[in-house]
């Protein structure tokens, strides 16, 4: 992660300059909410929130920073000055990573003086926005997969570093089982997976030489690539090697038609008594594939997903903003045409039926309790984090405790049901007197 | 950026872990190309390459990197000591940074030995894909403004902070005029531009005091936000903020009908005299929308871009592949179903007609030359950088100067033109070879 303090943008600097010339420091109430959902979802994955807090605990502008504002040329001494002493000071209350959510239901609210809580927007929305897409991506994966394995193959067409690290970490909470990359582990213990490339394969004159070296070295991880001239006599190759004694763990199929090749595969493992060897398959795969390939019967035990998980390809971004809901003790609301929000401090309860299903959701101003779970929990308060922070393996028990707690409508792929999210009378209240205002 | 090395894919240290096991350590000749383009593209364009090279000069694996390699338990150590030991000592050819280029033409060409060359795969994608990516969308919005001012308004919801930063450097070199992060101007010169939030009209209770506050600051760059109630009212309030004597650089629109607001303001401006104030666009906009309001004779100045573009929303991922084509001495291809490639190491060659357009490019082996400009130029040799970095700006031109010679068809946003991309009879020839071999 960068803590760099200048990553953010220009206006949230100016803003700030003025705020610090008109002597505006009260407590400013934000909320980071989705306004609608991307065509075709039914729900969201909150993630991300570890990050924001360890961002909004170090944040700080540094000398280099601070020298950078005073020669920039439009920052006063003083200001800058004011920059140098600025820290997150302020509240949060959020979404615990791996929560389901909808549109309207904010998923974390910051509560702070104006500078600290409006500073900190850009860089919260390129944090919450970013792992909450992926994680969304990756549950209707989960969900597709009916229990096989999936890995995370996707670093290399992540958008940059930050998306390849946190795009791992996002899959995982998600349910996802492993990532491909090294530093997903290094960094959050993420466990790892990894196969071979079709270059390892043409850099030997021979496919069963190749096959064999790369046996050799560690058999027991061993994931043999069988397409990069041709899959069943690169599956043969597998049983050749077999019989000298070099058991593999698995294979992988990356092109074609995975069903048949993988059947066909099977078929001539299994002829050879290679029941143990598994099938991986991968190759531009996204749930839509993976639903097919489940459904189809293909004997596939785990799926590698990369680019089109790792960039959410069919949505690659969310409707999402970061809202000043109140201020000074004033609930506020936006009336630009479109883009409406609801004011003021507020809380999501959670109904759920008999099953354990969720039921339906209400949205309120805080302080008005309802039926059901409230969603939003204190995370920070004064600028320090409440608690510990959640290990990674608890996230990830949570995100897969929250879907199995979707109703059949929302498990669709396609087309999938409209979850009921309403407005509390006291919202609607509060709305039209900040309209009345 | 970050340096880690182990930001990389497991298979990269298992495969190098094999070579170094059976002393696979001879020349290897790398190809990353883009495969096929995006639906309703017609051209992309380079990018990403100083990154690259940045990571090939730094490369190495840090004592931390080395303990968690010798923790891990499936590395020996003598292959951790030489991961120790490992720098990239190799050559790179490559496209310069904006050129425009097709499917089947190599961005760039990496020779080294087998390890070093195998290595850097994931990052090297990872880092050419994404500003390429992005500036090739980016250059889509410069064809479509008609020379208007465009802004990087995207860093919130790029994905992550890597991805903030890059698109901001990637859509200045395809042309935009400015960027809203700060930081791409620490790092990267790139000119700033901002606006305002509808925070900070919020924040006041009233809107004319908000503007009046926030055009004291610095009213030579003052930008007001107009549509956080009604866009016409704010309009006349800059009007009232003019006749105290306050004359603020320009207003943005960011909801509703823009073209219809645009007009509506700039008739209130002129009313007043104030024909230099301008007025700037926002709000989900991409090359088509900015394409209609400059059809429409919208009366808006400049755009800022954001999600659209930062997220290359309709592609936002390129099919391309990092893939060895000579080991050796020995060409070699792959043949996977649906992915085959083109074998050895290959130069493009461009001609272009008497208005220096285009004219059509060959694909052909190193060594065959052809009429026209050979594009794949010397960028490192034995791991060092040949000449100096180039200079934005300097990119930034070659960028405009490759736009200026696109051929009509290539120009236009919807279903353009299919360049001519010939392989040459040298590389047909070389190709039968290989899978004669």
């Amino acid at each position: 992660m960068t803590d760099d303090a200048l990553l953010t943008d220009l206006y949230e600097l100016t803003m700030l300059h003025a705020y610090f010339r008109r002597g505006m420091a009260r407590t400013a109430v934000f909320d980071l909410a989705v306004r609608t959902l991307p065509r075709g979802r039914g729900f969201l994955v909150a993630a991300g929130l570890e990050q924001a807090v360890e961002y909004l605990e170090r944040l700080r502008f540094g000398p280099a920073d601070l020298d950078w504002l005073a020669a920039e040329g439009r920052f006063g001494r003083d200001f800058v000055e004011f920059l140098g002493r600025l820290r997150f000071t302020g509240d949060v209350d959020a979404l615990p990573e791996g929560t389901v959510f909808f549109p309207d239901e904010p998923v974390i609210r910051v509560t702070g003086s104006l500078p600290e809580a409006q500073l900190v927007e850009s860089r919260l929305i390129n944090l919450l926005h970013f792992q909450t897409l992926i994680a969304s991506k990756a549950a209707r994966v989960v969900l597709a997969a009916a229990g096989k394995v999936l890995v995370d193959f996707g670093m290399r067409r992540a958008h940059g570093a930050e998306a390849g690290l946190l795009a791992a970490r996002a899959t995982y909470l998600a349910g996802f089982s492993a990532s491909a990359t090294v530093l997903a582990n290094v960094r959050f213990g993420i466990p790892l997976s990894g196969t071979m490339a079709h270059a390892f394969v043409q850099a030997h004159d021979d496919e069963a030489d190749a096959f064999g070296g790369f046996a050799a070295v560690d058999p027991e991880h061993a994931v043999l690539l069988l397409d990069t001239y041709d899959t069943e006599a690169a599956a043969a190759k597998v049983v050749a090697l077999a019989r000298t004694g070099v058991e593999i763990a698995g294979v992988r199929l990356d092109s074609g038609d995975l069903a048949g090749h993988a059947m066909n595969v099977r078929r001539i493992l299994d002829a050879a008594g290679l029941q143990r060897v598994r099938i991986f398959a991968s190759g531009n795969l996204d749930e839509h594939a993976v639903e097919r390939l489940v459904a189809a019967g293909a004997p596939i035990d785990g799926f590698g997903l990369g680019t089109r998980v790792d960039t959410s390809a069919d949505a690659p971004y969310l409707d999402c903003a970061y809202k000043l809901v109140e201020y000074a003790g004033r609930p506020r609301r936006k009336r630009s045409e479109g883009k409406t929000t609801w004011p003021g401090r507020k809380q999501v309860y959670r109904r759920y039926d008999r099953d354990g299903r969720l039921a339906g959701d209400m949205v309120t101003v805080d302080g008005d309790p309802q039926p059901g779970t409230p969603l939003l929990v204190p995370v920070m308060r004064a600028g320090r984090r409440v608690g510990s922070p959640p290990a990674l393996e608890a996230i990830r028990a949570h995100g897969a405790a929250e879907l199995a707690r979707l109703p059949d409508p929302l498990r669709r792929l396609d087309d999938p049901g409209v979850y009921a999210v309403t407005i509390a009378p006291a919202l609607e209240r509060l709305a039209q007197i900040v309209d009345a205002g």
